[in-house]
């Protein structure tokens, strides 16, 4: 997407060079900077330092970093090992796990000689299908807009919590995808956007709406019941870290609370889901999702511009402080009105996920 | 309550100079300093700017805030004037009107002459009795954690929104005082206690927790559902700027979220209120509580330390980021378990409250 009058992805391979370069989304929306990871181990630091984040964007992340193993150490063991140590990074979002054992087991299939090359063209492969999977589900979050709110004659009032956009993914973004449609076609949009304590990723979504010309409006976190409440919102779109096969939305901290607020109000709250986000192989989502929990300087630490405009920070609570900080919660199914995907969108439910891929039904361990 | 090994109110009247100490809550926690206000106008002027808050605070501030006006100016015209000052610096915390109609009740009735010394008695006398109000609130609260707690191998754990702490009040703290009073007798209670963006009052009540030696955690408004969902919170506290005769209740943004994620998961909540706090003229909380929409720089801009100790802000979004900073959500009384007040506690239903005050049955209008 754009930024200024330029076109962007958030992540590009060079493939000459052997490495990726990447908008470094620590330093967003305060500085706009590339940086470029030439090692498996830079990749796993950048991914673990959330310089490159969002679930779909550290799948592939995590994709090209295997294959800059393979061309280092094309080896069954060399292979495994960065493997290993690439999807030790961060735990809740399957997508890691995902994009690794989709190269895993193409790599399987080469023999060492070929690996390095193998690898590099999968690892792109898996990057263009992000941009066309997060397109899909723009036309299909399209259509949805167009249809459920046709007659209203006024912006269509939108509410998202974390970054689900376009630098969460190669390209497009999952909830911003169809935002970036609607807006472009002349439908009236307007986003409310979650400020998302405690790394404050909706600053990255207003970043990219303001960047795209969205109309938008930043608030804290504890404002979306409100708003709820005085029948401000339209529609609440988040994207997703895992989908099992029920339906369980796991996302950004936070989520949960507005899809409590979203049901109680008869909002209806939909995630922005990518085939690669569903993990048919866990039946518990409460049980069996780990949920990351980061640094308590994530929470004790804020970052942002001091009066000069250079990169500062502030600390909010002295060391001395007992912090927590758990990452993701559990949407439970029943709160969501549906489930956006590539393939159309779907209602919460087992059977209605199998319709658009019904080989998991056998194949439940399919990616984990 | 203690700060160090001191014992302060957070506010103190001196008659002899006419004057009001406060320790100042726009610099908390982050410095400890004594303000001191000596005239009506500077009093207006720190409720605006929250040096002095808390819903039972600001009402104590404005009855002192009269009583300087009234030594400068006696006539009817006068107070008139002072009291529509004062009553405009905050819309949604009933207190505030309440003790200004009581000031001026108890004036009208107080020749010009004798005016000045009667105000300052009465302040003093609201100012006493906010204590009072407090540690009865902390009685029935206990009592209350010892009940329905009494058989937990563990420590209580308490999730409170906000600060209903001892600064938010004279002494004690609505929300604390129960707290306190359990930890002062061995019983082992822990706090989570939320950060409370975008003013994070919350580090004033980890503040005030930790000087009391009361053990807690401090977590971003996202995670309350998480850790409700996960039974980690037993019983939800929470403060309150204005409850109506129906037992809703109006608090700062984000309660009506966390009241959600309580009835979700069936963890009791209580809004800790004492009787100035009630507005019985009140009949349908979404229509006719003003909501405070404050500063979007409340947002924009975090204050905190910085790396050598100093006060410091960072600016999180640029000025021409659009911002909404609505202050106040209401919690409808269907999801708030009871309400503990200076009577003991009451269901969150007219009846129940009209069984602590019965005379207001007659007198509807009589706080507004």
């Amino acid at each position: 997407m754009k930024v200024g009058n330029r076109q962007f992805h958030s992540l590009w391979g060079d493939s000459s060079l052997g490495v990726v370069h990447i908008i470094d989304q620590a330093r967003l929306p305060f500085t706009f900077e590339i940086a470029t990871l030439a090692s498996p181990e830079a990749v796993a630091d950048a991914i673990r330092t959330m310089r490159v984040r969002g679930a779909p964007l550290i799948g592939v992340a995590a994709a090209f970093g295997l294959a800059m193993a393979a061309a280092r150490d094309a080896s069954d063991e060399g292979l495994a090992e960065a493997a290993r140590m690439l999807r030790a990074t961060r735990p809740t979002a399957v997508n890691l796990g995902w994009a690794l054992a989709r190269m895993q087991q193409r790599l399987a299939h080469a023999s060492t000689r070929e690996r390095a090359a193998v690898a590099w063209t999968e690892a792109q492969a898996i990057a263009d299908e992000d941009v066309a999977l997060n397109e899909a589900i723009g036309r299909h979050g399209l259509a949805l807009l167009e249809s459920e709110f046709a007659s209203l004659e006024r912006p269509i009032n939108i509410l998202t919590h974390c970054n689900a956009g376009w630098v969460a993914t190669v390209d497009w973004g999952t909830v911003t995808a169809p935002i970036f449609m609607a807006h472009e076609r002349g439908i009236p949009v307007h986003v409310w956007v979650d400020e998302t304590r405690p790394r404050n990723q909706g600053l990255l979504t207003a970043w990219e709406l303001a960047q795209q010309g969205v109309p938008h409006t930043l608030v804290v976190d504890n404002a979306g019941g409100h708003l709820m409440q005085r029948g401000l919102v339209d529609i609440v779109l988040v994207g997703a870290d895992r989908v099992t096969r029920h339906g369980d939305v796991c996302n950004k901290i936070g989520t949960y609370l507005k899809a409590l607020a979203a049901r109680a109000n008869d909002v209806p709250f939909y995630a922005c889901v990518p085939s690669p986000t569903i993990d048919w192989g866990i039946d518990d989502a409460m049980r069996e999702i780990p949920i990351e929990e980061r640094s308590e300087d994530e929470v004790r630490i804020v970052r942002g511009l001091d009066a000069q405009g250079a990169p500062a920070e502030v600390m909010l609570a002295a060391p001395s402080t007992p912090v927590a900080n758990p990452a993701f919660d559990v949407t439970p199914a029943s709160l969501v009105t549906g489930i956006i995907t590539e393939k159309g969108v779907a209602r919460a439910l087992e059977d209605d996920l199998l319709r658009f891929w019904p080989r998991q039904h056998e194949d439940k361990a399919y990616v984990t």
